[in-house]
């Protein structure tokens, strides 16, 4: 199918799914012409991944890249491609500088390790979302956001809830390539579900405490 | 303070504080000459709160802009000013194009509608998180991710009792301009602990059902 055909099919425009080609997300076609190319059926599931991981999951183009090289590398044989696969879901960072390293990022850091301890999680030193996580929390403390921290027990054990439950159902898929695909795209869309349901959730609260605003 | 010592006691490059500055999310400083300015503490606080809704929650300026401004409007009366801030840390849409509106589009927005229901939410229509959940939930559908939806439950679930929790721990603050900055804070900053939290619990939960990669 021509350009004009695949955004019909995917609701992408074409600007778009140009962007993508040249960023690397998609596939080129097949040249079929100076100006033309054709493409296929590959081609729409790449860009309606691609849609996936950057305008709903919210990735960098370089992450959703990384994540769609992953999984569709071929011959993924060892579950490290999981934990790869995983990795390149969490927003990449610079290093932190000198002049980030205040107290309170220190005190994050060491919060953040005692609470993987305390609900006994196996998580490697180079997991990102550690780094992500200390971010979240040194930002609370300088705002001195104090009374935040009290929620925090019930956010672990939330996450440990659904994550046990998401592991789950993606290990009953049968080939890897479809495990991998789906610690993508779930942990990427996931995060707006998540995001999603709180706000709804926060409004309903909000209702039932304070009554109609 | 001049602006070097702003970015000193913030952690914040001064080229960030200029943009901040020009897109208006932190007010301009006190002109003490033609190029230079003096900022005080209510400065360091903004240039704080911008930087975690933005680069720690995820915001575009525009939101940013809208919840700083909300945040710092004085003379809040209404409990309305709660609703606009939650609202304004959802992220903005186009309307949903014509091309876009297929069967994965229809049957997710019925979806949400269901769900709210199902779990007795009042939630108003125009809350923006009901278009960025059936969003999600079209993308998962459109990528055949059917096996996704059975954790639905699970993930509503988790939202309803920590919203229960945030609103509560909101409410305990006592004027309402420190529980709109909460609302702000805790929505945007919250998604990255949440999110964070749940990756390392994915991690835990493989290793603990797979085996160490």
């Amino acid at each position: 199918m021509r350009i004009a055909e695949l955004s019909r099919r995917t609701g992408v425009p074409i600007p778009t799914i140009k962007y993508y080609l040249r960023e690397g997300l998609v596939p080129a076609g097949e040249r079929t012409g100076p100006n033309q190319a054709q493409y296929g059926e590959a081609h729409v599931r790449r860009i309606r991944l691609a849609r996936a991981l950057v305008e709903v999951g919210g990735l960098s183009i370089a992450s959703a890249r990384e994540a769609l090289t992953l999984m569709f590398s071929g011959g993924l044989s060892e579950l490290d491609t999981l934990g790869k696969a995983q990795y390149a879901m969490t927003p990449a960072r610079e290093p932190v500088g000198e002049h980030e390293r205040d107290e309170a990022w220190d005190d994050a850091v060491a919060e953040v390790d005692e609470l993987v301890a305390k609900r006994g999680w196996q998580v490697k030193e180079n997991n990102p979302a550690r780094r992500t996580l200390a971010e979240a929390l040194a930002t609370l403390r300088r705002l001195g956001q104090d009374d935040y921290f009290a929620l925090l027990d019930s956010y672990a054990e939330a996450a440990d809830r659904l994550a046990a439950e998401e592991v789950e159902a993606v290990a009953r898929r049968g080939d890897l390539d479809s495990v991998v695909e789906a610690v993508v795209v779930w942990t990427a869309v996931g995060d707006a579900v998540l995001a999603s349901l709180r706000r709804l959730a926060q409004e309903a609260a909000s209702t039932r405490l304070l009554g109609d605003a």
